[in-house]
């Protein structure tokens, strides 16, 4: 699909106020995410059957996109799905979402899911598979004021899906763990979720990725999670800025016990966990390793080589 | 919703041929069931935070409906969820489904969803829960020559998603693993797929659950499986019948030892398993207690207590 194609798809919509609350590109046409709607039948939904990538625009440029690109394609393919677009195509679809939207600052989704079955039919290899987009705005893991007075999270008793059960690294729908590991922090006075796995060893959380860090040496997770952009980035950061990092079990007694606490994604970068179960991590204030990573990360964001700027027109 | 307005609510929906496919309800209104859409950013889809039941109607009646109504409404309360509608009104929204479509066997299908979060929002707590229904001609897991010949099982690789992650007593769409393994099954020869969990312990299937039959005694898995209503039939009828069973930890060992295998789901009753990882099970044919057993369960569709029939008017 080339811009001009676009442009004339994108006219079908409606008017442009429409969109102003977000733009979808669903069933091969843009709409205002509000009216945004996918079949009933098709198994993306009554399977979660699917995979999906989001990357974020900011200040009107995208950040990493052929990162989230390449990992959303991996996605595709470990599923045994294959795209109805092409990569220009799909990278023309959510430039054109933005363009559609006018935000500057915006969370961009992209689905590959089953599709529907014929009628009767229970074997995922009878679908052509669906492709949809949406771009709305930047949703915050925590808005800019919990990230600096850092975030309250609780070590949730639920499980995350295991390894051996969904591939963590084809990012998945599968969700209802981290919902209700949101529900337990929420009962216990938290206001969000870290996962272990069956070794007490931390995970993830909804939607992040988990740091620790002692004595100045940061540790990550390395097994059963998501191979998070936001956590690469991080990764890099502190490869160039020679801060010592290890990708390894964490187990959950070392968050507790950790000098700084922090998690990372694409809805918001890098922010600081300032409790652990109601008992305050460090000093109970975001600490500087974590204020470093953060900074680094946002100022990675003028970097070119990162950065696809958007053509508002 | 009385059935007056439901008459009201399905003319809006469009001509009659137009449901012959199937029907929806789907945000308050009648539609045909290739129209049917959910919101993109329902978390039901988006986070696969839902849950649903399927029930189905044989010779225009629907067979025990108030179980899998039981059996739903306990998913989303134990989900933190909340109904829009209640009971009574749930099954008049599926009887006017299956009277529009005109349907005597289908399948029909039940879901209720996080619902879409307002914008920016990350709470699961800050949702109006959805609620959609569907019905479809019947869906066979295996269609009627394939049950007289039995199915084709692998067991699989994939482990199935642990209790201690999603409680799989609450009916969800958390599928990848089954999705999986079915690919793995159909790798390999097989037409489908049984899930072990760690401990190399049967678990289900994707959409049935498994039992086996040694020397006159039938055992079935007893945790991290659905409570399948049918599975429930099934145990019913054996206590009826004096047949002995047993619900219990089923190593994989012992399926691929048994005289017989037979899988239990809505999706075709009571279905027999010929062959396991290529092996014939007992003679390689369907065995006495699964025909005596398929045979009583389509015979109790006749027991008025089972049977709410439909008005097709």
């Amino acid at each position: 699909m080339g811009d001009e194609e676009l442009e004339q798809n994108a006219k079908t919509g409606g008017d442009s106020r429409a969109y102003a609350a977000g733009a979808a590109f669903v069933e091969g046409r843009f709409v205002p995410v509000a009216e945004a709607r996918v079949p009933i039948l098709d198994w993306g939904f009554l399977r979660s059957d699917a995979t999906y990538d989001v990357a974020h625009v900011w200040r009107g440029s995208f950040f990493r996109l052929e990162d989230h690109l390449d990992r959303f394609e991996r996605g595709v393919a470990r599923l045994r799905m294959s795209l109805p677009y092409g990569r220009e195509e799909i990278r023309n679809v959510l430039l054109g979402c933005v363009r559609l939207s006018g935000l500057r600052d915006a969370y961009a989704e992209i689905i590959c899911t089953r599709g529907v079955p014929p009628p009767g039919s229970r074997d995922p290899r009878d679908c052509e598979n669906n492709f949809f987009a949406f771009v709305v705005p930047f949703v915050w893991i925590a808005d800019p004021h919990k990230q600096e007075r850092g975030l309250h999270a609780t070590i949730s008793r639920v499980r995350r899906i295991a390894p051996e059960s969904v591939d963590p690294t084809v990012k998945n729908y599968h969700w209802l763990d981290l919902q209700k590991g949101l529900f337990d922090a929420y009962d216990r006075g938290g206001e969000t979720a870290i996962l272990v796995d069956a070794g007490d060893n931390v995970v993830e959380g909804p939607g992040f990725n988990v740091f620790a860090v002692k004595d100045g040496a940061i540790s990550t997770p390395e097994h059963g999670v998501l191979e998070g952009i936001t956590r690469k980035t991080v990764i890099e950061l502190a490869a160039r800025d020679r801060i010592p990092l290890e990708a390894r079990p964490v187990p959950a007694e070392e968050l507790r016990q950790a000098d700084e606490v922090f998690v990372s994604s694409t809805a918001g970068g890098v922010i600081p966990i300032t409790t652990v179960d109601g008992e305050a991590v460090g000093g109970g204030r975001p600490g500087t390793v974590t204020r470093r990573l953060r900074e680094a990360y946002w100022d990675l964001h003028e970097d070119p080589r990162f950065s696809l700027p958007v053509a508002y027109g």
